[in-house]
């Protein structure tokens, strides 16, 4: 490598733009701690005269992307478009075959195509690096690929979506429903203005997930349908009578190793609110890996926003300027194993579950009798009655079960004139 | 750097004997992710007749491990001794000198002498690598040198030491007194059998407080005499105090920049119950990174015992097999800084004051008026008759304060005959 590296910034959102201020504010840290003098000669976006903090170089400005890879000599390139096909992908893959390091924090990209992205940067010796892919501002691949690169790690979950996490925390604090909230984080940016969708059905919690199994496990990342839900269907109830249950409300993202099989799911949980867990709030990430030797390691950061985004992309960057070549998964992709998957019908779990149901004697009983038959044990019950509308109110905290039974058990609901809603099932988490 | 790698293991205590199974049982691991062959060439230890968990192959011992140097070609070696000069140094001096990368765990070695083994280390292009040093299995150093490696911190603080949190949390659960919880930690093997002095009066902490601020700040490591005090003059009786009044006693080392300078300190502190740190309990380590732009990063896991340890010597190992020289404090040593250092005597905090008196009136209003005298105001005071012995104990939690108003203010008790003992100070943090 020269002591003189040419960068290109393809995607000037958000994250693009406060990076390259970072960039070029940084230039001689950089250059103090590594040798290396950088250069910006690229930038792109879609819509040159968009609104920014900071005048876009014209004599630096490419509309088409792939025009870059003709016109000027690029040894890095950071990709912050953002989406999982179309240009982001070949932009990435251009620049590999053209042995130019890629630096990009598009978990959609590598936790769709980041097996033969890695076997495509392998093959032309150069890096893909996408730390800032999975939590923000945490060093956690890193930590996984390096700071714990020996140990055999059993489990990997924690609080991976910033979003959800604000809205469920803020719900809990200032009582406001759901939409309420929710245009609240996108006023502060924690939300996509335009569609947030992926941030709250758990989507995106769980591309992460799927990045963590591959380097956690040294597997190929799974392609399996698991179980994903978001936290659109959480009510301001719910949060409520958790509070009074002591408990609060957590999106979680979980992969571990059940039998030498691969189990992954993103699903609200309910944890205690005296837990390590129940207790990261706001926007903070917290990631929790269990390993051999070392135990237990958690860390816990800001998990969006540009700042902790920028100061993970920037940390690939030195990785790559001190001329460390390493495999975007830790270990040469001929290595990585295929996995077999847990069968989630035998996830199990204590549950909550609510019911709304008309006030009339033999309600409760057609729950519980339903509930025995399939051998549903009833931890605690509340039942609280709407007197002035007739109906009621009944919370269940049952003991384990596993998913295909639950299933079948509540199925039945979904037809009875007397449950106003099917029911609200939450998982305990322990 | 060869295929064939050869190592060197001197002193084999409990991390060292750790280290060298680990090494053997994760060869093959360790081949796959680096591309390396690794051979244990030497080994050293004192006494070759102590009872270890596995047999020592005598073909490859060494009493005087300086003579591993003259008799083999070694790569890398790991110093697994532990004292801040004598042999410890001598061996790390002389591999460095023969360009041999060194790994170590030595916190007591790298703080007091860092500085010129960095040097040395730089001067012969091998590593000196020591994310053992500090915070057991938590990769804090890589993290500040590589994963936050753009962000300007501006403070690290947190639980440094496991054996004083083992302690502490162990007296609360147990209401055991501190020497009984001393003699259950000596048992379970998170406390020094013979000496325990330095977990205990706060000086491995401050070791470890002095490496933190060396690699955050780009500073040289600070020979300044600091404000360092340990747990042993906490009592059952304040944590039982602390408990009622919604706090927990933890032992913080903490390092920031005021105004430019440089603040040091190690300290007991009170703090809520219901904070991040109030929470970390038992051998646990934590440490708390304040920085631009990624804000506040947090990192917890076990912080001693040879299985964490071990699992961040091998982290080192592997960042060497891959071929990555790097500076021991992430900048060449000759743009270290030099910094100031902040007058102890202008740190500002509320205090915790116990004073145990005798029972009789004027007892109080003597206190009250000194404390006065010094405009330190009173928050709460909460006195406790002991009828029977005719004593009290009073509770005053002050408004904040600095360091040499309080330790002037209370000087005067040292010679009173009714106050019994010199009143427990513990600063409150928030």
């Amino acid at each position: 490598m020269n002591n003189i590296i040419n960068l290109a910034v393809v995607g000037l959102g958000q994250i693009g733009s406060y990076l390259l201020n970072e960039i070029n504010t940084k230039k001689k840290d950089i250059e103090l701690k590594t040798g290396k003098k950088i250069n910006v000669v690229a930038i792109s976006a879609k819509n040159i005269n968009k609104k920014r903090k900071f005048k876009i170089n014209k004599k630096i400005f490419y509309k088409n992307p792939l025009k870059i890879f003709k016109i000027k000599k690029i040894d890095i390139l950071f990709e912050a478009i953002g989406a999982s096909d179309g240009i982001s992908k070949k932009v990435v893959e251009t620049a590999l075959k053209n042995k130019i390091h890629v630096i990009t924090p598009n978990k959609a990209l590598i936790s769709k195509h980041g097996d033969n992205l890695a076997k495509l940067a392998e093959s032309n010796n150069v890096n893909l690096e996408f730390e800032a892919s999975v939590a923000g501002g945490i060093p956690i691949l890193r930590t996984i690929k390096e700071g714990l690169v020996t140990n055999k790690i059993s489990k990997v979950y924690g609080i991976l979506n910033g979003t959800s996490n604000y809205i469920l925390s803020e719900m809990r604090d200032s009582k406001d429903n759901f939409s309420k909230v929710l245009k609240k984080a996108q006023k502060l940016g924690y939300a996509e203005p335009g569609n947030p969708k992926f941030d709250l059905n758990g989507l995106d919690a769980f591309a992460k997930v799927r990045i963590l199994s591959a380097l956690a496990f040294n597997t190929k990342i799974s392609k399996h349908k698991c179980l994903v839900e978001g936290i659109e269907k959480i009510e301001l109830k719910d949060i409520e009578i958790a509070n009074q249950l002591n408990l609060r409300i957590k999106l979680l993202g979980i992969s571990e190793i059940i039998n030498n099989q691969l189990f992954e799911t993103v699903h609200p949980c309910l944890v205690s609110k005296n837990s390590y867990i129940g207790n990261v709030s706001g926007v903070m990430n917290a990631v929790i890996l269990e390993g051999k030797p070392v135990g237990k390691s958690i860390l816990q950061g800001e998990g969006a926003g540009p700042g902790p985004t920028s100061s993970s992309l920037l940390s690939d960057l030195f990785s790559i300027l001190r001329g460390d070549i390493k495999k975007p998964f830790g270990i040469p992709s001929n290595k990585r194993k295929s996995i077999k998957y847990y069968n989630a019908n035998n996830y199990v779990n204590s549950l909550y579950l609510r019911f709304e149901v008309n006030d009339r004697s033999g309600v409760l009983s057609k729950i519980t009798n339903r509930l025995a038959l399939y051998k549903i044990s009833v931890k605690r019950l509340i039942q609280t009655p709407d007197k002035k509308n007739n109906k009621a109110t009944i919370i269940i905290i049952t003991h384990k079960t596993d998913e295909i039974n639950s299933k079948k058990c509540l199925s039945v609901f979904k037809k009875d004139k007397d449950i106003l809603k099917y029911p609200t099932l939450i998982r305990i988490y322990n």
